[in-house]
């Protein structure tokens, strides 16, 4: 890329981002001003078939202290490779997404999450291995009866994609091995005009906030639970669309985080992703 | 707007959002990767005295069931009008933003909040009412000291602005005058070139979901010390510039939240905030 390409992108970045209105937004009428129909608060079934997630989150042995929990939340990269269990995910996808209630008769889903004006605008995507219970393979949250569904299983991907499913997992993050050895990605997408029925030309500024939001909880979450976790910006959203059957356009994914079982006794290869800043001299 | 220029910002939108890399980016050389200097972890204090916070948080009443702590979090826009202690703001900018280590010689501050490349590029001011021992008026936090500093009081702000602290307050707000009767608005800053010596061009979508981080924090923290809480997309970033002394180019105000006290006595008042739900029958 050109230095003048750069600074122009760069320009671009700072004023999409520093701007809730820019000169000329004054007449902006959402739809929902227009009083437009409202869409769909969640995304329908994909599947026919769903399998239902544990609640009793009281049998997981949480850190309750806490100022612990927020001062121990870290990344974690290298993951044992051992089981994680079914109560733990449904933890996880909880914490994360989880519908507290809905609002009006169907105006908004409180959830475990704060989200710009309620809209909730994320479906939440996972690729699976090794949780107690379930087939390898991608998944699909559904958030208001708190089930999962599969999608495909791990050998019908590897035929459609020509590649393992590790190297597929590894691909949706541009490559990042380390991310397939995880016990579950979790990958969350935007449905557009879930959120711009009501914020329009402000609805995808809002939505990444929104996104850092979920994650996170999705660390603090994990923290409590001695999971390690990492969120990656660096997603293959094409790749993502293509494996979870969205069109891209009015549904993308756009965002990641890995999840695993962790141990002490890797300290050390956690330490070794930051090689380079002794290596640099930095 | 026209319908048409509401579409094109749409896509525009859309396209910031969905993609972590556009075509013809493969060719993007960060000034990271070009070995050009970094800039520095944190923004120099900006007068020459700063105040002491207290760090003793075992003190704080704290709520320490986590799954509580998850589930009660919500937006509250009801305040009592009560003092703050100086240890609960503390505890707030601990969360938020609190320096825990250095990596390298000088290489990235960890903090008790993830950021994509452990940029930290935020800078935290504060617009404060109320708070045990603090003069009315306007502050910046300074992580690696754990330390605020006064910028301006509420009377050279007034008479600079031409209009009440509370009246100033709810500007920032784009309006939102319930925002003003808190004890605290924090408003964030991106220093932009902090973030853009890594990731350049892709600096400004991983900083919006770094900002929600920020934020959910911010919601994790009130909500286990029963302080209220309400993150606002809707910021009037050219008066808060003004107000925190900010160029607007290269370091610009872009996101807040409100804090302050709370009583459940004010439960139907906050639900009152929700009445267009019943009134609009949505």
């Amino acid at each position: 890329m050109t230095d003048e390409a750069i600074k122009a992108r760069i320009e671009t970045g700072r004023q999409f981002m520093a701007r809730w209105s820019q000169p000329g937004d004054e007449t902006f009428e959402s739809d929902q001003q227009k009083k437009l129909p409202q869409p769909p608060l969640v995304k329908a079934p994909m599947r026919e078939t769903s399998i239902e997630l544990p609640k009793n989150f009281e049998d997981l042995k949480l850190n309750n202290d806490i100022l612990s929990v927020i001062n121990n939340r870290k990344s974690s990269r290298v993951y044992t490779q051992e089981q994680m269990s079914l109560l733990e995910l449904s933890y996880l996808l909880w914490t994360t997404q989880g519908v507290k209630d809905i609002r009006g008769r169907s105006y908004a889903t409180i959830r475990t999450v704060p989200c710009g004006g309620a809209r909730h605008e994320f479906e939440c995507y996972m690729l699976i291995q090794n949780v107690e219970g379930l087939e390898d393979g991608s998944y699909h949250y559904l958030p208001m009866e708190h089930k999962i569904e599969m999608l495909n299983t791990k050998a019908e991907l590897e035929t459609t994609h020509g590649m393992t499913f590790r190297d597929l997992i590894s691909a949706t993050l541009n490559g990042q091995i380390w991310g397939a050895k995880g016990n579950i990605v979790f990958y969350y997408s935007m449905v557009a005009y879930r959120a711009e029925w009501r914020y329009g030309i402000r609805a995808h500024r809002t939505a990444l906030i929104d996104a850092g939001h979920v994650t996170e909880n999705l660390y603090i979450a994990c923290s409590s639970a001695n999971i390690g976790t990492c969120a990656i910006g660096a997603v293959n959203s094409a790749l993502c669309d293509q494996i979870f059957e969205l069109d891209g356009v009015e549904e993308f994914a756009f965002y990641a985080a890995t999840c695993g079982m962790i141990s002490e006794a890797n300290a050390q290869a956690e330490k070794d992703f930051y090689a380079f800043v002794k290596r640099d001299n930095l």
